[in-house]
């Protein structure tokens, strides 16, 4: 008799992911280092942020910067124009970066010598936010372009960031992006995330965001 | 000093699916089944294309579907309606199928029993292109609304098919789709796809597919 068979596919490859960031939090807390996921589409603006919050942040703060890229050297080299050293990971084709691949990239980084470390994700809504890369937190970014409907569409990632950064609100005049809309549809699926508003491209409200990221940063190096 | 350290993320990964890949289609080989495996973007008829290949060839030949999908059995279901088992398998997340999770749908399978298999992968144009599942031949669809300049984008998915089925070409009156543009993408990166142009909607063009793909079978059951 014909008949549907259900296979759920390997939840442990996640469980197991699960343990190794954990591992890389506990490495991260003993070393006092603070270490920031930042996911988002493919230009939304992900490079373009850690390079102002570098400007902003490099003269305070020792900086480390991962940068994930399924096949190019790019990103990695305008954050070593900033005075900052980059761990490149090649991903060659794979959309996610995930645990066992960090502890690979931290391996090359002197924790003992840095205060944060960024991650810049591969550019996706949807493999990253099933991955726990150890990082203490995670940012998304959305960019007006993107449209106000994404948490509709993508609710894992928008659930599993303790951040959202709203990018290029340059874009919001004329526009129908519905800002109010966005806010009551991310809140409902994470009540608890922090969202910043800002424009990479003219500066405005990348402070209030770098204030909040030097506080944590703060408060990972000193307790 | 500030320096780019490269990390190239585990080929090992995909080299060892491959081998894996390889067992499969030694199994398929020593039982005559033949596996054909169906990637596309979401919404392109994946479901359809199969549904329809069923119709034109359930009484002639022994079929089994296996469904990819991150996490619904609705496409299992349509299948088990025209009287085909089916093997569901929840990504749970994933944005692939490979040969590790295709080995624990044909176990769920008589393959003895069995002269075609055909896989529904997961609704991407990226990830599966790049993981090996074991089948014959890989097939994939572009629907007339995706444009004909997916090839561009999505190079190593035109790469790696057999065969691509162009679908929904109902759409085509009035559109700006360039077929002769799309296919000199195609063949130019791949010069040995076979291309099929049909509408599982109208059924224009479904049976010259199916005519090619019974002749495969034929040649996986008496070889």
């Amino acid at each position: 008799m014909p008949e549907i068979k259900l296979i759920e596919i390997r939840e442990e490859i996640l469980a197991d992911n699960k343990v190794l960031a954990e591992e890389i939090r506990d490495l991260l807390h003993k070393k006092r280092t603070f270490m920031l996921n930042i996911m988002s589409s493919p230009g939304s603006g992900k490079t373009s942020l850690i390079l102002q919050t570098i400007r902003k942040m490099k003269g305070a703060f020792k900086i480390g910067v991962i940068e994930g890229d399924i096949d190019s050297t790019v990103d990695a080299e305008k954050v070593l124009r900033e005075g900052v050293t980059a761990i490149q990971l090649k991903t060659g084709g794979f959309c996610h970066l995930d645990a066992s691949m960090l502890q690979k990239a931290l391996k090359e980084l002197d924790l003992s010598n840095l205060d944060l470390i960024i991650i810049e994700n591969v550019g996706n809504l949807v493999c990253p936010a099933e991955f726990d890369t150890g990082s203490i937190k995670n940012a998304m970014i959305l960019s007006i372009p993107e449209g106000d409907d994404k948490p509709l569409k993508y609710p894992l990632m928008f659930t599993v960031c303790d951040v959202l950064i709203v990018n290029k609100t340059d874009y919001l005049e004329g526009s129908d992006f519905d800002m109010q809309a966005l806010e009551n549809r991310v809140l409902k699926l994470n009540p608890a995330i922090k969202i910043f508003k800002l424009s990479c491209k003219t500066g405005v409200g990348v402070n209030t965001w770098t204030d909040w990221l030097e506080g944590e940063v703060a408060i990972s190096n000193y307790t």
